[in-house]
């Protein structure tokens, strides 16, 4: 790539990436400061390294735009950014060998069922097994040990790492990311109490569906509906051992935050933040941008948008946090009121 | 099936179902009550759908026993429930075709181990693994991937979705289900300090038994024990990613909610009921029908049947909120011990 | 074994385990005390057994230090111990059969990619997937389905129980356990948020390094690094369901009780013990030594070696209890405010 490639490839994902220098020279690889060599890119992302730049054979360096580097542009070109750490990984992804999951086409070693349909480049990993019925979609990668029951969609250029199951009529959308482990419409957790102090339990007969864009992580579970769809939308980021449970929905552009867990019928607006251990109580909903401080437990309905939650029961921070400086001020007021009881009984006295 | 055929099926798990109308028509599947065509079931479990009582087709509709359809009888029959959403969830089921997890008989491709018994029409997945003298009672089903270590016994009618793994030894009763990815009898979390600061691993000979009509959800991992037996007693229903620790009992009819934890040694009685994220310290015991709020921290045994808990450190349900309720009333205190402070000052210098 | 052997076995684990008696009797197995024959090893942690050591047939018993046994010598052998229950339980392990994961060998149906080296006397599963350029050393188990992605590094005398996943890049020591369930090395959570809302995955280019004896419980998720490593250091032990975060590094025989969750880049030193639902907020840094209380949420870092954390936001244990017991004591000093505010009123009307 030439140094204006690598402009116009980070100025896909950041903001304001300014090309000082020269933007003709190739660029092979990245390479630590101290160590590159012509016709290649680093970075410095921290005072200590600036001394570096004198001495560099770097022909690119990614730098933070308050930098002066007036006096290298004679020998070095310069990409400034706001975070030169950030935009270097992303050069290092591109230049980097590509992942391998599991090799173009079926493996020999996959079972795949009736009437599955499979779109063109995919990619189905080692003892993969497809269900009947069963589509996936343009350039998708199965990993190794995949299990998808019957009826499962599976949408265009989506990875599932080795190891993820999907229950029957699961409905995946496109450029989805699932981990490993992960586990995708498992029954919701429903029981009718019986007379005898025993359950019955509730048939789940919905689904679950995920939007285009969506990455969950590993060990998640998300269960499918007792009817309808358990929907996570477009664009949700899911970390690892996430519970959701039945009928929930996940707004677009909402992020969850390892071990939160959220009970069923939940409902959370988009571009929410969800802290890693919160909890939600069944049955309430979240108005859109809220942001859940981890650990927080929540138990009753939020509907302002754009309201920061914290503590257990949660109340919006500025509550919480006054809260919390009441209760660190617990001594104080202890000591005032030993002193009040000290001064009544001299009062009393007189 | 006819309607009265119906009635008696739902009768089975619901008190007081009442037929108000004609048995006799035949009803071949379920609808949506705007669509419902003669021979067809649907329900109404929201008042905005009374309306459609008049003109609806259907032979057979599920109403709340409070909800008055004198008048429509002449043309339609009509069962009456306590909760008919979830009498027609249970026909659902009954209309739907079969799940298929694994078709009956022994996948080629699954390891059968030396010494197995399997029992008759047993379903074993693509790539199980049996490992040897492992048994397997009548008509359970192993999905695929599952992984059964040695000496692993199996009652009848058992579903193991795909990916259950099972070490070696434990002991699964009948009817019961295991969601993909749980793991039972892995190693208890058993180490011995040592002068030098290192551990060294404490065996864990024991297995986990698990009872008849136990339900598991996805991701949990249940420990075997040290000596003797980790114990599941019958009918109890654990969700999705709940950890269950060496040596504990958990009581019959009890149920976990998801990412609940339960330290080593801990024993809970039946009919417990134990919310999401609760985490137990180890050896400590509960009693039957204590109900633990979601969140709460068990530090120590309750012992008193049929109370609730609640807190960090958790107390009974009433001693908690009125906790709660003082905690919330801090400011209000605050300001009439300052207002008691100023009016000190004043007699004082009166 | 002789006895003598055997109180030279248990002497490696356990501090002064004392003879007492002849040590030259051979012992072929352990047994309870009621049945134990000649030639058996058994033991007595709890007094109520005390009675059986005047009947018992065993040849050797094992002890708490405390107990006079010298009415008994004249027929049986003791070794006096701290914990004979634990003593016990190494006993039967070393006289148990060896518990089978895998035969010797490689299965005819693992998949083992190219370029792949293995040891001596490996064992690798049925299934087990092995990517190319991975390293496997003398000794070491691989699980029936555990799935190793490409340039995975294990060392020697490793376990990875079934259904263990590594993805590409991962070093594991040597004698690390890694129980069922478990991902090693799936991307952290890492995305850099856009303008409209949406987000861009920030690639997650670094491994997981795993020290030697490190043992990882069940469905456990470690993410690899954005660059560089996560670290877990030698002797670490980790249990189930636990959530460590792309960048942390945990230190030398820490060990981390289930469902803990360790955010982003977080340090945690040697010798620390982190218990059960503890949560740390990322970036980090708690000193050796530390004790965390299940629960704890941890909301910046403890530098000082050896104290003990409780409570959400942390603090010092000293602390923290004063506090849980200022909170406690809140009805009294409500009663308190409330009998001056009484006794002010009295007063100002005089």
């Amino acid at each position: 790539m030439t140094i204006q490639e690598i402009r116009d490839y980070l100025g896909q994902f950041f903001d304001a990436v300014e090309l000082v220098g020269s933007g003709d020279g190739l660029i092979s690889g990245p390479a630590k400061i101290e160590t590159a060599q012509r016709g290649q890119v680093t970075f410095v992302a921290n005072d200590k390294y600036v001394r570096f730049l004198a001495s560099t054979g770097a022909s690119l360096v990614i730098v933070h735009r308050s930098l002066c580097v007036d006096e290298f542009v004679h020998k070095t070109s310069f990409l400034k950014a706001d975070d030169p750490y950030t935009a270097f990984v992303f050069l290092l992804q591109k230049f980097s060998p590509p992942l391998s999951i599991a090799a173009k086409g079926i493996a020999s070693t996959a079972v795949i069922g009736e009437g599955v349909s499979i779109g063109e480049g995919v990619a189905i990993g080692e003892y993969a097994v497809i269900g009947d019925r069963c589509s996936i979609g343009r350039n998708t990668v199965i990993g190794a040990h995949s299990v998808l029951l019957h009826d499962v969609s599976v949408g265009e250029d989506v990875v599932f790492f080795p190891g993820v199951t999907c229950y029957h009529g699961t409905v995946v959308g496109n450029r989805v990311v699932i981990h490993s482990g992960s586990v995708i419409g498992a029954d919701g957790f429903g029981f009718a109490p019986q007379k005898d102090g025993s359950y019955v339990k509730i048939p789940q007969m919905g689904i679950v569906e995920i939007g285009d864009d969506v990455e969950i992580g590993s060990n998640t579970t998300i269960d499918r509906a007792t009817l309808g769809s358990t929907v996570i939308y477009r664009g949700a980021k899911i970390d690892n051992l996430v519970q959701i449970a039945h009928n929930c929905r996940i707004g677009e552009d909402t992020v969850i935050a390892a071990q939160a867990g959220i009970s069923g019928s939940v409902k959370i607006g988009r571009q929410c933040m969800i802290g890693g251990q919160a909890g939600f109580a069944g049955h309430l909903e979240l108005a859109d941008k809220i942001q859940v401080a981890a650990k927080t437990g929540i138990s009753k309905s939020f509907l302002q948008p754009g309201i920061a939650l914290r503590g257990t029961p949660a109340q919006p921070m500025r509550d919480q946090l006054k809260h919390e400086a009441m209760m660190r001020n617990l001594g104080a007021m202890k000591e005032k009121l030993d002193r009040l009881d000290a001064e009544m009984k001299e009062l009393k006295m007189k």
